[in-house]
């Protein structure tokens, strides 16, 4: 739709081509032909963006998908009845999209279950006690069936852990107080300095001698939400495995100012969670087949399991419908991608990426070439950027696009991580990247009871699809830059 | 703190004074000095910087004083018994902080209350009526006292009732309808693009014999708050007043559907809010005395008064505590300005912007020359950038800035107006400035009871105000571009 370009004109003028053309001349207008045309591209591709972030904005359907998922349904942990439920209704209404092929892929899950709420207290003195808010982190045992009651030995780290040696530890309650760190303006880098201490700290207090962990929740704020997430005990041998807590920070300094006092005192918990044997279930996937490479794919996902103490609205129901509104949009401004394009919905991200493991294994088996992936699982929250883990050529290329997207207020291209569903997909030939939303609030909500639908904001889950849709557009018609 | 520059090295060495130094050699020298002074000076702001930042986020008291004008005082209407307390609890804050000055300058301010809580409904047929969730617009006469029953013409804009003319609208209830726009990103456009509906619909419907006034709220969002703001009725003689109020944008949907149906539906509402005649107030004011140019003032500020349905915590409750803040942090990092700082809490933004113009007043009339006036009026989001009101050279050397923000996701300066309390100091030497904070959220709780304390995070108005002295720091080190 744009005028033909100056130099074109040019020489549809006779008098111009009967000019004696020299090198000088030609260089001139092979300059302002590509700068013309590349204008013209700049053109063309603000305008789809436009249309990408009106169509989101004036008549988005994700924020309705995430109802749906977050009140209807709620938490999808893997193996739940729930996530069953997730797997259908985003299966049906990626039908109704007018896709090409929506099928699942079927995929073993681990199953936990949480059992009943959790209970826990710090009793000071006999019969004197006060309870606290904990929750069972995920892949923990149970307490013993009357709940276990030890004393408490306050860490910060696994340093700690060897310069206490077993004397002080053996038969206690290690409890983990290491807090996140508040002048971290990327609140994920605070989580990360963090994390240890709840993925691996009952296999490191158990060599010890422990008898179970507490762990501070990974959450900034200062409140009674107990945060749950992962852990596992490594290679420590089954008859000596020791439950794991999770305490709301409230909880974790109510904790630590106690210890400081009265260092004798006893903590008290029972927790009822147990794992199961494997069970089946799916990743859920939808596919436009490219008009130009039907055999090389990009694929646009988040997770659709999540924990279950919230309705996992931010972690990450918002990644998932922003992945689905992709397509939808690209398909409501009838885009036609060159590319196959794909949304998948991958299972069992929190407690065992077995969904994002299995699509990459079966992507290998088929031979299927996957050229570009876009995770969505840092929160529906105003997007900001993207990081990006590929090449520097392909780096540079997509770091061209940026004043394109500065309209949009989405300053921010990083290289880096992308994310973990989509991260066994790495490959020589690939370019991965994950939505980078503002990180503030996030770890407010991250696995704790607060991770609902009214923590989501409509336009700023909104612009994290468009913005994501926009990228992929570009990198649909530009393609990769191979070397 | 800094190492001695390369260049100052090169000529304490009694080898290289030795050389000839031709001309050439000098302008590298020269380039190379200035390069790596620059450098140093780069160095040392982004560690005044740093500090700044971490200062805030580590040890802030912006949050808790926030919590205190918000949860302790509450909404503080100009002329309320809560500005007054609002006034006596910043001005006592301030004097803890150890500045070399605090003081109020008293302003006389309107004072209007809302009365008992507004009531109104639908009624479709006589005995069938809804109640739907209205309040009277800042500035509104109250109905009768039994409350006003009419008919209702629904208008999208003025040029509709230009179109409908006084034959369909007298005696009746004209209802403005006109929603933001949701395409626009940012949202303060939008809000612009529906704002004269609120503030001079009623003076435009009552020249075509409207008895009454609703207006949609100016809300993004679908829900059942209505959002006051101030309203005019500019040279409409007194005896022709009409009530007006806002309507919830669930009910503004609703009326509209309703009209269609029944186009002869009647509205009735009742509100008993009135005018008294002015009262006395203050502006708060604090300064830390310039150690170079005493007689050289920059401030930083927000409105202390805000509307009385929420506490206003984001509007402007936010933008106060994150002005007390900047001088705060500037005196625990030590720093000694060279202008003289000065924190103003403006009284009277809402309803009559008269702080503002008493402060701007009063600098004329005492000879002070102002060069610099930061407000943040925008709420306490997670800030993007500031926008400013100046010249090309100092907004060249602002830009200059930008990448000391940028480890800080401040990426968005920008030319535009600044802030309402800080207008009235426009002059032609003066750089003017507006935090600009993420606008997503903004107006699902500007003036609506839905701006309480809990709609702000923590870090995200840390964040503003580290933001914000982080500018002060830049602007009084280098001072202004002067011609």
């Amino acid at each position: 739709m744009n005028k033909p370009s100056i130099p074109t004109l040019i020489f549809l003028n006779p008098k111009l081509n009967s000019m004696k053309i020299n090198s000088y001349l030609f260089l001139s207008l092979f300059l302002i032909s590509t700068t013309v045309l590349a204008q013209s591209a700049v053109r063309e591709d603000s305008l789809v963006i436009k249309k990408i972030y009106n169509t989101a904005l004036l008549n988005g359907k994700s924020y309705e998908w995430l109802e749906h998922l977050s009140n209807e349904i709620g938490g999808r942990l893997s193996g739940s009845l729930e996530a069953e439920k997730a797997i259908a209704y985003t299966e049906a209404e990626l039908k109704k999209l007018g896709l090409d092929k929506v099928w699942l892929q079927p995929v073993m899950v681990p199953k936990w279950t949480r059992g009943i709420k959790e209970y826990a207290y710090i009793e000071t003195a006999p019969g004197i006690s006060s309870t606290v808010d904990i929750c069972a982190l995920g892949g923990s045992i149970a307490t013993p069936d009357g709940g276990l009651k030890a004393e408490v030995v306050e860490v910060k780290n696994f340093e700690d852990l060897e310069r206490l040696g077993r004397a002080n530890i053996e038969g206690k309650i290690v409890f983990y107080n290491r807090p996140m760190q508040a002048d971290l303006i990327r609140t994920f880098e605070a989580y990360g300095g963090c994390v240890n201490q709840r993925s691996s700290g009952a296999k490191e207090a158990v060599k010890y001698g422990a008898v179970g962990v507490i762990v501070r929740s990974m959450n900034l704020r200062q409140d009674d939400f107990p945060h749950t997430g992962n852990m596992n005990y490594g290679d420590t041998p089954v008859d000596q495995l020791i439950p794991a807590c999770a305490i709301s920070t409230n909880g974790a300094n109510y904790l630590s100012n106690a210890l400081k006092i009265k260092p004798d005192l006893k903590f008290y918990f029972k927790q009822t969670c147990r794992t199961y044997p494997d069970v089946q279930s799916y990743n859920v996937i939808g596919e436009i087949t490219g008009s130009e490479f039907p055999d090389k794919f990009m694929v646009v996902g988040g997770h659709l399991d999540s924990w279950d103490l919230g309705d996992g609205s931010h972690d990450d129901g918002a990644g998932c419908v922003q992945s689905m509104e992709v397509l939808r949009l690209l398909k409501e401004i009838d885009y036609k991608p060159r590319h196959s394009l794909r949304v998948v919905l991958f299972m069992n991200e929190e407690n065992g990426l077995r969904g994002g493991r299995k699509y990459a294994e079966e992507a290998k088996q088929k031979n299927e070439t996957h050229v570009f992936a876009l995770e969505s699982d840092a929160g529906g929250f105003t997007p900001r950027g993207f990081s990006f883990d590929c090449d520097d050529a392909n780096f540079k290329q997509i770091a061209s696009w940026k004043p394109l997207f500065e309209p949009y207020y989405v300053h921010s291209f990083t290289r880096g991580g992308s994310g973990a569903d989509i991260g066994p997909l790495k490959d020589e030939g690939i370019v991965l990247a994950g939505l980078r939303p503002d990180s503030q609030r996030y770890f407010d909500y991250h696995h704790a009871a607060s991770d609902t639908f009214d923590a989501v904001n409509k336009r700023e889950l909104e612009l994290g699809g468009a913005t994501m849709a926009s990228l992929i557009y570009l990198m649909d018609k530009y393609g990769l830059v191979t070397k």
